[in-house]
């Protein structure tokens, strides 16, 4: 089952409208959308977003971090300050590179991670980073153009580079993420076909949906290939600091200020539904991609901007993090203690050393797009591992997300997966 | 002077970038641009939104909206609430279309203007009407496709389109907008150069930068050029429900529910630093629309949506909007009086019936463009009318903004400006 099949086959408010799109098919408008507009998909991870808010169901689906310990009430206070005292500023519109001061913040973000050069200059504060993946294919992708992306990778990204008819061509992982010597081979191969190369983007640290992390050692021989091959690499690190023990990984940007365009996230070390994320951009190429931001949302929101700011400023947002990264620790112990315990043989997956997720590999054969449904009547939801790769094959793998659930609920809810799996694993051996 | 040069020469960070860009124009990574990259252009009312707040200058430049008469205190407990008893939702990510009831208030709104039959499942939440402009391009326009927009018409839309290759064509206005005889022959002109019409973008009630209204008269006989040519109308209304005196001219939507795809925003009835703005758009048209939103942004932001959520519904938002008419209607008419005043001849000005904008026209022969450095020098500041027109020609216009500043700063602005203008008229008469 595709992605597009399955985002027809959910039952859900879009799905309706696909049906109503359907109907009007033969509608005069139809010949008025672009050709990317045919490119633009239903995200899987959105799909299950309504199914996932059910009651009674364990969303083992969404990477939603977990809030309950951020001090809510002091938040709110912090707010109120801000609007009362600063609300001419707040809820006026702001200058499109964001502001300065938290613009230098995303730099004292960046040097707990060991990216010690950032210039706050260099920075242009977005949407999340969604949308400066969205600007990144943008800028820098004609239709056809090649993006090379981990196998697998996130879903969001796939959405935003594919809107732009880039070509997404993967390359292989191992336990040690990125293997640079497929990473050499598929770049002969893209160009032997004539296809140009913009962009690596990867996720090396606790690669979403997979939790693999790319070794230290290889971090510096896949910049390598790519400033040999002129490639600029689009570096993704929401989960960075998430480490569950030791230090953060250096990311691929420290040291490499001219090959890596950073993309940081304040999703994870605080929360989603300020919608901010940076991007850290080499300076050759600053101009453009500010401009285009700006194209976008002309500014990203100075409220919740500075709401962000006095977090950073105001609170113990390290002590946060560390605090997190004990709880996101325990909750993938508890997943990976209740795998043990539940999945059937020929079942496999990954033991992240930080992030949200762990990826489970089913024997081939398997499809787990329609297993989704039974997990559904089963009062339990992932996401079906096709979702995280470019094309249109079926998958043998899923997603399981840690981050948003109690210990007991996600022992409960692989407790509801595991009798599925078991079904799906006995299935294959029979045929 | 173009809007190229004029970024280029200005003072301002952006142009230590260009300089930075310029020096490292042989960079290896230069060829890994887009070809729309090319096309992404410098805002010139970004451009002097640096300049515009320096203590002393009385700014005729930006359109922000007057924010003082906003209950800061109040919006701010308010916001204190949000997050403290629903900080979980409010932090957390969202849903791709935006809060059902953010869609159900919009839908109010528009109401009040003369949409009776909009429906939340046809809207989506954007961040700010900008994002919707920039997904339109996106889903509706291939490199090389031609939408139609007023001459002058809204820098920011110019900008979102031209990022995506379109070729923006202008159609012709008088002192009732758009003239449908004009509209008709321009469809003729450019489809007899092979070209397809996909949109007309238009700003019909008190239109940026030159405040001209299109007459309720011209509406329907608009929307039908465009339903006969199969042109899909993006009716961009921000200042709907800003009209000085009497009842909101009815948006084109109203009545035409499958020929517009309708924006509205946040950000002149309440405020631009929530970043939020919505698209109710034709129902055969929504999904890929939306799914395009929600690649670009994943969600608009759940904290802000419930904070003009809460606004809407707690506060008496038709009354600050009442009151936001009377104050621009009395700071339209302190700027009227004073160009009467001090306008030398030749100089003619447009005379709004709403909105934040004036339209001054200089004799043919006047490049405002440079005329905005002695303006500066003297201690104010316009948007100089080339940046509202796509290509490259120089302008005898400007656009002067009177929402955000008092009356008695209005007069002192164009008291400043008038010997500029006037020294310019005078050389243009001598050559």
């Amino acid at each position: 089952m595709t992605r597009e099949e399955f985002s027809d086959a959910v039952e859900l408010p879009v799905d309706t409208m696909a049906a109503l799109e359907r109907a009007a098919g033969s509608h005069r408008h139809e010949v008025l959308f672009s050709n990317r507009a045919f490119h633009i998909k239903q995200s899987a991870v959105r799909d299950v977003f309504d199914i996932s808010i059910r009651p009674g169901l364990i969303s083992l689906a969404g990477g939603s971090p977990y809030l309950r310990s951020l001090p809510l009430e002091e938040l709110g206070r912090t707010a109120q300050r801000i609007i009362a005292e600063h609300g001419l500023e707040a809820l006026q519109y702001g200058g499109g590179q964001g502001m300065e001061e938290l613009r230098r913040q995303a730099c004292e973000v960046m040097a707990a991670e060991g990216i010690l050069d950032a210039d706050p200059a260099d920075i242009v504060i977005t949407t999340g980073s969604q949308s400066a993946q969205d600007v990144a294919a943008k800028v820098f992708c004609d239709p056809g153009d090649v993006i090379l992306c981990e196998d697998p990778t996130y879903v969001g990204a796939l959405n935003a580079f594919e809107a732009y008819e880039v070509d997404v061509r993967t390359v292989p992982m191992d336990d040690g993420g990125l293997v640079p010597e497929a990473l050499e081979r598929r770049i002969r191969e893209v160009r032997a076909e004539g296809k140009t190369i913009k962009l690596l983007y990867t996720i090396p640290s606790f690669n979403n949906p997979s939790g693999v992390t790319l070794t230290a050692g290889r971090r510096q021989a896949v910049v390598e290939i790519c400033r040999r091959n002129n490639i600029l690499i689009l570096e993704d690190n929401p989960y960075g600091l998430l480490r569950f023990d030791g230090e953060p990984l250096a990311p691929m940007r420290a040291g490499n200020a001219q090959d890596v365009l950073y993309l940081g996230s304040f999703s994870k070390i605080f929360a989603p539904g300020v919608r901010l994320g940076w991007a850290l951009v080499p300076r050759h190429l600053y101009r453009r991609f500010y401009l285009a931001c700006e194209a976008v949302v002309l500014c990203p929101s100075p409220l919740t901007q500075m709401l962000v700011s006095a977090y950073l400023r105001e609170y113990d947002w390290m002590g946060h993090v560390r605090s997190s990264r004990s709880l996101y620790a325990e909750r993938c112990s508890s997943m990976l203690a209740a795998l043990d315990e539940h999945m059937p043989e020929g079942v496999t997956w990954t033991r992240p050393d930080g992030g949200f997720f762990i990826w489970v590999t089913l024997p081939e054969g398997v499809d787990t797009y329609p297993l989704l449904y039974e997990a559904i009547d089963a009062g339990t939801v992932f996401i079906p591992g096709a979702a995280f790769t470019p094309g249109e094959g079926a998958s043998n793998k899923l997603r399981l997300a840690f981050s948003a659930v109690s210990s007991e609920d996600i022992a409960e809810g692989v407790r509801r997966l595991a009798p599925i799996l078991s079904a799906a694993v006995a299935a294959v051996k029979v045929r």
